[in-house]
């Protein structure tokens, strides 16, 4: 691992000082975003409006902007708030659902990126059709494999000079330099609705209390969902009884067990 | 039964293709809405923006509409939708949530039945008062038994040339010309919100793999429903322990166990 | 006790006779919020949009608004809802989810506090910040004791002559005049986001249906949550385990339970 402080480090530090992270996220995810904070030790704010966005994101210890349920109003107030992050060095997250699904999705998204985010996390069709790609993934859920996303997210990252993360069966995390695979987590995972949305809200947290380094603060908010993944699928029989046992593995991860447990291999 | 093709067909269908089912339903369903679905093997999407709920419509499988939590700017969203639905001829349910509570519900309901939804999904109460009966209910949950509903299902169901199914503690399905009961569920359904709208979204997915026939899709779908909540009532203790294990239920029901435990009867 | 009916008659009432609540609340409370109401008998119904908002609070039997996911088309809804909630003497609560957080939110609450809200539900921070004083809050969560916020709370009460509930690890609930401690709960509670929100909703069932006597209705709602909370930390390993036995509880409390079990202690 060539990231300064360890994924364990930093969940530590998020619950000994619970960091304020602006989540501007869809209507399925702010829910479950909101509990898998709170459940890490977060302290989460969904605020949207236009006329406070760009206040609040200045306020907050980072920022993290999902276009999943978007219309034009919440684009302003994503655009405010980055703006805001942006003149107070605050970090920022992108999370471009669909982003390829419609002309809407495609320009709006074209845009959120001068704003250059610190870490763009998505699924593997979204990062293919970042990286101008054609995807398979026509509506939320990918149909393509993370596997073949690795070359886009490295373009995409080199790009933007960003951190890019497509996450699925086995997670990719990229500077454009350097990268590593995350192993983990659950079968159950894709079959929750939104928790890749709320993992874009977890990278969010731990960015706020390790903004100098964004590849190993998007490997520990990762290898928090893979570990703590694995845990919650021991007892679970579907997704309803995973879902609620996620929360559960998240709350009671100690910082120790997730560096012993976490499964990342330097490319 | 007189469909050609049965629910368990329909379900083994979803899980093997996976339909991309369009919901422009309610803040509050949003989420177990989602769920419900994935949890059953089809892929949702909640896009709702005038700016391309149109262009998304013609993308997916089945569109859904539930007018819970209205307002004037999704009202245009859902419009975009139906008129693309209809260009495309993918098939589209209703959902007409309190739509006798006030003016501005009953003014865009009548516009929405002028887009012929495939098939109309609602409580008893909104059902009596599709017809133009008067109805106890004043909200979003019915005071009216289904069977008080019946009559106006078949009237509704002729006038506008669709499928209508009033959901409650037996459910009763319609094309103004046959019709069934379909026995099942539990009585903690009720008592989790926005089941009854999740469900609206699950008649999208068996509609998306059975467009032929609305009658079938619309019983597989309340079929499965009633199985998989007679099955999660098993081991709950009241509407929290219900609703995971419900989700658990749906994603365990095997195609064969859904037809032979399914009671449906023909009227 | 100097309230004249006691939390267990209240309960029983809701039972007996579901109180329609129109809940103005945000994104994040909406389906906890609606669940817990209809886990305690209630029924919900959430309506923003300005065409129909003051038409259903009308209909409805108690109103309750929550600033927490706050834009300026919400704002004139909730504003409708007020006026025809005051014109037909229906109760309404307020939560003034980080009022103090943004300069739109700071004239928002100034606005709807002229619209006498008959209870005002929110955390220490929130309270003391309506009070006039500094508080340590930024974001949503409290970063004050309730301890700490007693003072603003008698003060706000009797400035807007209203019931003021201060909730956190003890409630404190007060007219300005008389005032109460509540304990119990879990400290699972505020791991779990919106559990508040979807209080002060409650507050509006206990409202509904104890009209006459605020300050004893809002004792009711804060007990019930107490009591309930208590019940369901006991299985409970985490804030995702706690959530579903949360609403179980709250749906099998008995009305001697909770008079036998609730914790008040007047001051």
């Amino acid at each position: 691992m060539q990231n300064d402080m360890n994924s364990g480090t930093s969940l530590g530090l998020i619950r000994a000082q619970p960091p304020l992270v602006h989540c501007i996220t869809n209507y399925v995810a702010m829910n479950i975003a909101a509990n898998v904070l709170l459940a890490v030790g977060a302290s989460p704010a969904m605020v949207h409006a236009p006329e406070e966005a760009g206040e609040f994101a200045a306020i907050a210890d980072a920022l993290t902007i999902n276009i999943g349920t978007l219309s034009s109003t919440w684009l302003e107030g994503m655009h405010a708030a980055v703006t805001a992050a942006n003149a107070s060095s605050k970090p920022w997250v992108l999370d471009p659902v669909a982003h390829h699904a419609t002309g809407f999705r495609r320009q709006a998204v074209a845009k959120l990126l001068d704003g250059r985010p610190t870490v763009i996390r998505g699924n593997a069709s979204e990062i293919i059709a970042l990286g101008g790609g054609v995807s398979l993934g026509q509506g939320v859920d990918s149909r393509d494999s993370v596997e073949q996303a690795e070359e886009a997210a490295v373009l995409v990252a080199r790009r933007y000079d960003t951190v890019v993360a497509a996450t699925g069966v086995v997670d990719f995390v990229t500077d454009g330099h350097r990268s590593v695979h995350i192993a983990g987590g659950s079968a159950f995972m894709p079959q929750v609705t939104a928790l890749g949305c709320a993992l874009t809200c977890l990278v969010g947290a731990f960015l706020a209390r390790n903004p100098e380094d964004p590849f190993a603060a998007t490997i520990g908010a990762l290898s928090t969902y893979a570990v703590a993944g694995e845990a919650a699928a021991e007892g679970a029989d579907g997704p309803g009884s995973f879902s609620w046992r996620f929360l559960d593995a998240l709350s009671l991860l100690e910082p120790t067990v997730l560096d012993a447990r976490a499964r990342i291999v330097s490319l």
